[in-house]
């Protein structure tokens, strides 16, 4: 199994080559150029990422990574830290959103504990990779050590590689869960955008007025004392990270080495993705952004690495969840590339 | 069988008797309140509309509408006539992008002729009740008779009794096929709206530069010469309509009158739904808009009813694809109501 390193070293752009023939064959698809937009987008990536014209979308998959955050002792959130281990067990039971939205789409879901303060009982969704029970408060310290970081990347790097060869996904959702996160997730984008904290800085699950102020507080401090370096995916998480941002980095560098579409979902994912890019550029190649968070720091995070969300329906919840629904589109993008009649097929005159 | 008239009579604004009731129930979900979104509101819309905390939403179903518009004459699109008719032999054998969106999400599909300038040997998923062959060109005479203006409004409505008796359907989306029918919907929502023609009218399959400055002139002087009252659905379709048009604006009044959610689909269905709520305004309270078409008048039509697109993914196809898209949200949205945990449930704590 490749470890993080190896796969940043390795990671390159994609070929191109496919590129033209796909081009030809969705325009001859019955359906004026270009109309169905980006959809037709998603299958050409899917086309470029599996080198082929008949691309596949099975095994969509969702991986859910939670983790605790010391920076919960500054006060940051709407609810208390429990709340991570609280919903894991949910997660397992099948009661939260993301189970909901997988169930009925048959998405696979693995649920990861890279560092959450408790134990857990075995659970066939569950994998157990904790690094450490929470990180710490990234207002005092550093977040996590160096050793912390690279178990955390590689976490994830296990995770994607251990799953895929159950059975190859082709499509893989960033999903979280951990109270605190928000903060160490706007801390890390702008850190490296050099977005205004003030004008970026979110109400996570649900904070007043007050609280956001002193989340403001909080994260600017944060960045004050850390010092991250701006340009260094490993600094910047390792300074203001968690676990499971960490986790999610390398899980989407382990899905990019296999060629397998990623959706990033909410804010937290997204930081997750931006700092995996700065690792290596390629990256983006493989990343499509599922939809827009409520969370402002998120358009920072995706304008820096030219993306755009492809839904928009206010959520902000997290877990995946926006994945999940937008994995919807990733299907139907192969299916139209594979399934739909060419105008000669079907005996209709094409236009002008 | 209700005729258009009775239903259009009868059709009353929403029970709120639910709603309080359903909003509670949504607010112990395991999630911050209103970190769905926009999933949130369809599920407390379709709780409204069925009258009951566990909404239901089977027998998705996209009716596609076909017929041809005399205003073709004019020379106002990219493709030839003919392609209506052959797009219903796709559509008929599964080759169009409707059916490969509708057959992966277990969505229903029945396609009718009302109007199309050819004749079809029998098909399980089609039905016949075409009203005449094309419509008149409207930039020389109005494009309908009253009496044909009622048969296509009626054609609508019994296609979804009909197809409501074989399957209590909680989910319709409207789809249509008819070459000129973006010169139609335009002419229609300039005409009630009074948008400019020139600002929004669109390159529909794609026209270059000098047919869009003709289009344009065609919308002008058929709203010129024909002269169709702007609050009067029924003036409006009989003079600037498709017989398409019309049945889709009676199918989902139909809808409507049975409690089912309609979702609009690009520019041509948001005019037919824009004609219905003319007719009666309770309409748009079963309504949502599932995504924003590339055609700017359909922006105008849905600010006019207080309508929001819910996906934008630079489509432009029609067919009913974007509604056989935006199906998921509400499939989604139901099970949310129905499956997720309460903080109870799931002995999770809740926030501040």
């Amino acid at each position: 199994m490749k470890d993080v390193r190896t796969i940043i070293n390795e990671l390159a752009p994609l070929d191109k080559s496919v590129y033209e023939g796909a081009v030809r064959k969705m325009d001859m698809k019955t359906k004026p150029k270009g109309s169905l937009g980006r959809l037709e987008s998603i299958a050409l990536k899917l086309c470029r990422m599996q080198n082929t014209l008949t691309p596949k979308a099975e095994n969509k998959t969702v991986f859910v990574f939670a983790s605790d955050h010391g920076v919960t002792d500054e006060g940051v959130s709407a609810f208390p830290k429990e709340v991570t281990s609280q919903m894991v067990l949910n997660f397992l039971s099948g009661g939260a959103a993301v189970n909901v939205l997988c169930r009925f789409q048959s998405i696979n879901i693995c649920v990861v504990d890279v560092g959450v303060d408790a134990d857990f009982d075995e659970h066939k969704i569950l994998k157990q990779k904790k690094v450490r029970k929470s990180t710490r408060n990234f207002c005092k310290e550093d977040a996590m050590s160096e050793e912390e970081l690279y178990s955390a990347l590689n976490a994830g790097v296990q995770t994607f590689y251990e799953e895929n060869e159950k059975r190859k996904i082709y499509a893989l959702g960033l999903g979280e869960m951990g109270i605190g996160n928000t903060t160490s997730a706007s801390a890390i984008i702008c850190a490296v955008t050099g977005a205004s904290v003030a004008e970026t800085a979110g109400r996570g699950t649900g904070i007043d007025d007050k609280k956001l102020e002193h989340k403001i507080s909080v994260i600017r401090k944060a960045i004050s004392e850390r010092r991250p370096i701006a340009d260094n995916g490993f600094d910047v998480l390792k300074k203001l990270g968690g676990y499971e941002i960490a986790a999610m980095a390398g899980a989407a560098l382990a899905a990019a080495s296999e060629g397998c579409l990623i959706l990033a979902d909410g804010v937290i994912s997204t930081a997750a993705v931006l700092t995996a890019y700065l690792m290596n550029e390629n990256l983006v190649d493989y990343v499509i952004s599922a939809h827009k968070s409520v969370e402002k720091s998120q358009s920072a995070a995706l304008n820096f690495m030219g993306l755009e969300p492809h839904l928009d329906l206010d959520m902000r919840l997290g877990e995946g969840t926006g994945a999940a629904l937008a994995m919807n589109f990733v299907e139907a993008a192969a299916r139209i590339m594979n399934e739909m009649a060419s105008f000669e097929d079907a005996g209709v005159s094409s236009g002008d």
